[in-house]
């Protein structure tokens, strides 16, 4: 099996065969866990929602062929304007429950996609999903009728009594934890919601048990990376953005750092060994700007050279480097920097900050630019830090 | 019944009894899981190790008799360093499996405490323990013979059959993750492993199970708060990083800032609203020591003011404040002020940051001070950040 090379190719091999996969994530819950006023999916790290996390990760998977979501109605207006470009994905009204967001999705699925062989549940807030893991579950889900993806149990598991008194612990080895993403065939998933109980669509949790229950479905689980676990209390966001820092995912633009090979030639390896992407040109998304500035440059092309920014909207930062190869920066050449950093705030709304590097001591220049490109601080917006060996 | 008020009143009443009561710690696992070469364990967050969050949290406790650790090796040589001067601290060597861990531990008890009543045992990878839960399960233990904490499951629980099919999935409202601490009568926990099998020994990982069958005590379960997890995968580092910088435990000393009564009504007011503490004796153990430098003080002064932090030995960094009220930082002032900073952090080893305040416009200080306080980086050590309306 082949994953298709062509972006928009809405179908996946297996063997001879295309399949017409679609993914249904409900997201209407309240996150009553999270001890948050807002519901955990529209959680914010690093200005993005979770539930915008997991949009885009399903949208970078070409074969997949609706992405519905089934949201509150405070989500709905949220997702609707973010989300409107998107022929592939379908915001619709969520249920009272988790069980009855998903019967919503699906039948909503009927609607724009008769002919759909797969439908992947998925929950909003488990915004790491990897193509290859889906793929496995869908194709699994094919053979077998239903399957899902179960990680080893971290905790043992114990059967309590009404008292509180223990009745029972589990032998962990022969249990295990089940999690997200879960993949049907169509007629499983439509068979095991119009069978099941109203109890069921109440109270219960687990799909695949329906799908085994009702639809008479083998249920193939697949051991699954621990980067799946759902986003539950508010421990779990900081570790999402630790994990999103660490993921490497950044990419940065050099402008006119061409200027001085040297510096050019330190920044492309120190940040390319850390797995930054360094480029210079403008790609559609990109983490930080790094644009040299030399210190007998006119003022004119200073903001020439910083025009070119203004336009670009997905960018995270702007970092100015201001290279002093005679020595320290004077009063006014400071105070000019200074000006033109906090000036590139205000106009971009981005956070902007300013490098000096005096007499091309280029020492821990490394580490503050990781720092600044991964850590991007609101707070730190508009300083100026200085390389030098004073 | 009272937690005593008297510092080091090595028990605790209930109703008119005092009870004994010690904690074994096994921290003798690779942490295989975390897919880091340091057991998880002795993994660094802000400075310190998991297990040394761990033994303190266990040392705040006043009526805790003996806080056993069980470990390798390389973890007993580093830990018998750090604990030394603390006669409640036993390090001893751990076994080849969690089980024979804990049974060294309270082998190790009895020798220094045979008139223990309640043994705690908890992981050493759960670093966020508070002392009423420990009472609650101590004298839970101590009334139905073992007791422990469970949590609701976060992921519902499936048995699988040997070729990887969905046997049963668990009706997830009746059971629970059982988690740490648990506590058991001395001669409850001492029976369990005495007749427990080899192959609990090695393979077995639930204490309250052992104290069940082989003792047969009943287990009192107790709902536990979610910070109790235990940090297995890298994700949880993340998040045990980012619960302990909200969890509001910074204080700070204010030194000389009272010269200037506005920046210190304004430092004292924004800081506690924040929840940071702030002082103006140092105590034993603090986050920050912030200190005002005047632009007119001779050089001496700002010598002598720092002076006092140099034999501080628990403090995470130092931040020197630089008001300029006559408005910009002249050229010699500002590359003073750097070098007396670079110069702080060389000679007392901590994190120095400068910040200067022009104008006396106070503007995004608080901020900036919050972000310097917890995030306590050093990459931007010897960094001066820089208060002003340009």
């Amino acid at each position: 099996m082949v994953s298709s090379p062509i972006l928009n190719c809405h179908y996946f091999f297996v063997g001879q065969m295309d399949l017409n996969v679609s993914v249904v994530v409900p997201a209407a819950g309240c996150g009553e866990r999270m001890n948050t006023s807002t519901p955990k999916q529209f959680c914010k790290i690093r200005g993005k929602t979770i539930i915008s996390y997991t949009i885009e990760a399903f949208l970078r998977i070409p074969w997949l062929q609706n992405v519905i979501i089934t949201t509150s109605p405070e989500g709905h207006r949220t997702l609707c304007d973010l989300y409107k470009g998107q022929p592939r994905v379908k915001i619709i009204a969520g249920g009272s429950t988790r069980h009855r967001s998903i019967l919503n999705g699906i039948t909503a699925l009927t609607q724009v996609q008769p002919d759909c062989d797969i439908v992947v549940i998925h929950d909003g807030v488990r915004p790491l999903i990897e193509e290859d893991l889906l793929m496995n579950v869908a194709m699994a889900a094919h053979k077998h009728g239903a399957a899902g993806v179960v990680r080893p149990l971290v905790s043992t598991v114990v059967a309590v009594d009404a008292d509180g008194f223990l009745v029972e612990s589990l032998p962990r080895t022969e249990y295990r934890a089940s999690e997200m993403p879960q993949a049907f065939r169509y007629q499983v998933i439509q068979m095991a919601y119009q069978q099941c109980s109203d109890y069921d669509l109440d109270y219960g949790t687990e799909c695949l048990h329906l799908a085994q229950k009702y639809a008479g479905s083998k249920v193939k689980l697949l051991d699954g990376p621990d980067y799946l676990w759902k986003l539950t209390y508010k421990k779990d966001l900081y570790a999402f953005e630790g994990v999103l820092k660490e993921s490497r995912s950044f990419s940065v633009c050099l402008i006119g750092c061409d200027e001085v090979p040297l510096l050019f030639d330190f920044i492309r390896q120190s940040l390319s060994s850390d797995g930054i992407k360094c480029s210079e040109v403008l790609p559609s998304a990109i983490s930080a700007v790094i644009i040299h500035l030399g210190a007998s440059d006119a003022p004119d092309v200073w903001l020439e050279k910083c025009d070119i920014i203004q336009s670009e909207t997905d960018l995270q930062c702007v970092i100015c480097l201001l290279t002093v190869p005679d020595g320290v920066a004077h009063k006014e050449l400071h105070n000019s920097f200074t000006h033109h950093v906090k000036r590139l705030k205000s106009v971009t709304k981005k956070n902007a900050f300013g490098v000096i590097i005096q007499g091309l001591e280029l020492k821990n220049l490394d580490e503050i630019l990781r720092h600044l490109i991964k850590e991007n601080s609101a707070v730190l917006s508009g300083q100026i830090f200085s390389i030098s060996e004073i």
